[in-house]
């Protein structure tokens, strides 16, 4: 865990205070009357003021999946990530360790990196040159005849980071929640095989949903609606989140199929040492997680319409491509997907309360050539194709709760994982709120 | 009346209820002390409170004209219909009558259809194929696992509908104001002999305006702005909304020759058993009307240049190309041209309190065959133009309602229907907000 | 000073009377707090009420460059200058005078007139025709049948206005500050002999920053960022707003250079009699001012990479193109340069609490020929390029404010000027809300 010095203020408080007292206390009753496995009531969907809550509450105090070391390789490499009102800085320093510096020049505020990815050695900004080291001290501001002046007071601000598995986590809290240690603990042993330090970004798509991240996320976390998914049905069975004695006739195959598959995978599993048990710990936490590895369809090693690999290059140490997907899923906003050839990372940025930015990222091992190893287009088809049905699905729900006809409605028995996501973000909230 | 099942919720309270009690005391306040005869202070046209309090007050609680029959003609034709926050499907059902549906998904608040309009068996929700028959009744959930599931719980909701003449009315309301009976009793003798249910859609324009409903609504109620409509101007009289008395000089010419023409006209109506008074109670009633057949320039028979015929067929049973123009305004949001050889319906949609979709639908016989009985760019020009004109007319005022120099300004004579729509609208409004 | 007859309303609390109670008590709070030599807190920067209330302190209350003289040079030229929520007409009167109109038509609202720049007799609303004199004397309403409509009850509203060396200055306030009297005659003499009566505009850019107009004005007001200006450091002797002391060492050799320049550029100013001393009363008076005349680097003529001149015509009865540069800034958003072969001015107009307009023009002698006398990409060339380089920086101020992580900054010795302008800035709007 990299020092945190110079930490962000306080954030509890520090953005609901710009709210009246009556819209808060508006904003608890919604939730303290939360009517269990339903839908939120439409402001958590459309207020600009639950938004604004929900920054504080969720996106300022919790753990959040920034970026894999994939994008960040070498010292002096970064990525800027944007949510809510937020800018930060991902940046590899000369120690191998993950700096988390907060965008803004303590000068007059400028913006200090302006790409989203690049390579810097110290950082300076644009604007009066102020330059800051990789740990965001001010080490030249070039101010002249100001010899007196207090460099020391003017640190670029900063939050705290974890690497863990190669995935990189930003948590912007002055005391981080605790059981993000315990969560690591969880879910590194899964992950660690794939080995994502050897890895390195083939694709990273950016699309901009016209939806409240919510919704984003209860798409995500249920495939009741997996029939809009034509391409991502091939290889992932289209029975995910179902459970004995309740699968509907058509998929009885289907689902036969998904248990003979399971039981072959786990025979595998067990043969090289991977852990495959499902970890469902979605709404028990603070750091929310399910993590599992499931069989797929067809060849059962890839998202491709056959279920074939999708490059050729296996991941790590792995020696078999028929590993399916360890897929694990984190509250508050990503979920990933680690087969045998590839990974995917996603992660949903909120902009606004109407808008979140989706990045996908898909990650090859290192030395995989590009049109010998794997096709691009191949590779990314499946969950490009997802991705943008996906946000229909969430723009359709955006524009519905947008109505005074909207009402909170029931989720299905298929859809536990999406009450498990709501029913966490409520209990976090009243926490906040309390 | 199709039957009201499951209807919207109560709309009094529903939307102000999110205005603090201060904006409603003020907007309360601004409808008090409204000047007669004078145009609305600034933030009935600027401010999205009032805007808000117009969707309830005016929209959730008055007959709004959706559509003509020639939208909808065949059992399982609909059009959806967007107003404020609202978006609703106007449905022809297997018996021929209409059902209004809110486009919410009582699953997850999906849209549930997207097209604009179109044809369809059940209403199927794309997103996890909630299907819904034509009566909004949830037929089919498809949620495996869900036996006991409450379906007769999620219908869709449903709004009030009215057909009347071949023009379909939506109302909102629990209970919809009931003086619309008397209404209908009074232009459908008018309209009747035109016979909407033998026209087609020859074409329908949707412009956006950059200006508040209620600037589009004055802008319709008045001629006095005639000059700025040089294609209109050549068919309809540019002495409308003028009396006896008050004709300027360089008007004179054109007083007369519509003074004869309209006597021309009142005896082949007579001839005809075709009815021409003026009827008109647009503030003294809720559902406020006027409606006239009146004279058009030249031949006499439509919105030509000449005033010669656009289409070669006669609507209905009409005998004569020569019967002008039955005119008809409706408060809150339509008016309506029925001429000898087509028919022009108006409607404004807010979208937001600066921005109103105004849709216009061109009608004619259905047997009228383009390029051979009409011409569509002749046919749809005066208005094409005229809708042009007058959404810079719109426009211009939107802009300077911003300016804190603008103040209420006198109407003259000639815009005495302007002064009736904004004391129907304030009368309306006080009842509402009371 | 032309007579203002029909004033605009009082402006005190007319626009804050739209904000509650609260918002206006914390802005008194941050103003009260505001920590002097360090930049604004973030909503000074970001938020619709404060801008709402500069509109109405600063903007609503001071004296405003709108215009210059070449702009509307004869008899019924206009330009319309919009800032804020107002919009305004600057028209040259038949008496050789300037009306200042509110450019909202007194019958519906409507824009007069609708083009940035023109020539009119009788100013004539579109919508109805209703006709003004250059006066704003309402002359004309041809509404039928209103013999007895009180005419003299609708007249245009009018501002005031002072002509001062060819500059137009607009104020909205009944009772315009007093001090402008002194401030005039403190710059005619530095700018009179220019002569802007006998120069022509060469060229006008309008671009839109994304910012905040107080952060145009900072970045305006300090040369600490001239590295950022490479074009404009051939002339502009990059040490501006430096003083003897605090010299960094690889700019000894400019300031230097600067010191021998100015010395020379004194000299002939005594000789033509041309006063150039500074004069500085940026935050010690109601009407911000500081002009001088200094030196430019090479051959001290012009804004060129040499300093060359850019225009062959000398201005007025100059009879030396080594004149260097006559600069002059003023409170609240203006700022201008006079050499001796062309003028510059730049005027800020806020937009919103985030965008803002930057208007610069550039005169030239008025018989000066395009292609002969000068070339109009080399004229503009440098503060083409200087305008977007500041677009830049301000942007990137403005989208650091939006973070939570931003903090106010100190101002460096060099930044002393926009230390002034902020320190007027709260001043003024002090003594507005108390």
């Amino acid at each position: 865990m990299a020092p945190a010095v110079n930490l962000t203020p306080k954030t509890r408080g520090r953005l609901t205070a710009s709210l009246p007292e009556d819209r808060l206390a508006e904003l608890r009753s919604l939730l303290d009357t939360r009517r269990k496995g339903f839908s939120l009531e439409a402001p958590f969907y459309t207020d600009p003021a639950v938004f604004t809550a929900d920054m504080e509450g969720i996106f300022g105090n919790h753990w959040v999946f920034a970026a894999s070391v994939a994008e960040v390789p070498e010292p002096g490499d970064y990525v800027t990530v944007d949510y809510g009102p937020y800018s930060l800085i991902v940046l590899r320093n000369d120690d191998g360790g993950i700096n988390v510096l907060h965008n803004v020049c303590r000068h007059r505020g400028a913006r200090v990196l302006t790409e989203d990815s690049g390579t810097t050695g110290n950082l300076v900004c644009q604007y009066h040159s102020w330059t800051y080291n990789a740990e965001g001290t001010l080490i030249h501001a070039s101010a002249p005849g100001e010899a007196d002046f207090a460099k020391g007071c003017y640190n670029l601000k900063r939050a705290h980071s974890r690497e863990v598995a190669g995935l990189i986590f930003v948590c912007l809290a002055d005391e981080p929640p605790e059981d993000f240690d315990e969560v690591a603990k969880i879910f590194e042993p899964y992950l660690g095989p794939h080995e994502l330090a050897k890895t390195k970004v083939a694709y990273q798509q950016n699309i901009v949903e016209e939806g409240n991240w919510k919704l984003v996320m209860e798409n995500n976390r249920e495939c009741y609606h997996c029939d809009g998914h034509p391409e991502l049905a091939c290889s992932l069975f289209p029975t995910w989140g179902l459970t004995d004695g309740i699968i509907p006739n058509h998929l009885e195959d289907v689902w036969q199929r998904n248990l003979n598959a399971q039981d072959a995978l786990e025979e595998r599993c067990r043969r090289y040492g991977l852990p495959y048990e499902v970890v469902e710990e979605l709404d028990t936490r603070i750091a929310g997680i399910r993590i599992s590895r499931e069989s797929l369809d067809g060849a059962g090693e890839s998202f491709s319409a056959t279920g074939r690999r999708l490059s050729k290059k296996l991941l790590g140490d792995l020696r078999d491509f028929r590993l399916g997907r360890c897929s694990m899923h984190l509250q508050p906003n990503s979920w990933f997907h680690f087969l045998s050839d590839h990974v995917i990372t996603f992660s949903a940025f909120p902009i606004n309360e109407h808008q979140t930015l989706v990045r996908t990222t898909w990650l090859v091992a290192d030395d995989a050539v590009e049109g010998v190893d794997y096709d691009l287009d191949e590779l990314t088809h499946t969950w490009k194709q997802t991705n943008l049905q996906d946000k229909n699905f969430v723009e359709l729900c955006q524009r519905g709760a947008a109505s005074p006809a909207y009402e909170s409605g029931p989720y299905m028995k298929s859809e536990y994982q999406v009450e498990a996501f709501i029913s966490w973000y409520v209990a976090r909230m009243q926490e906040h709120m309390a």
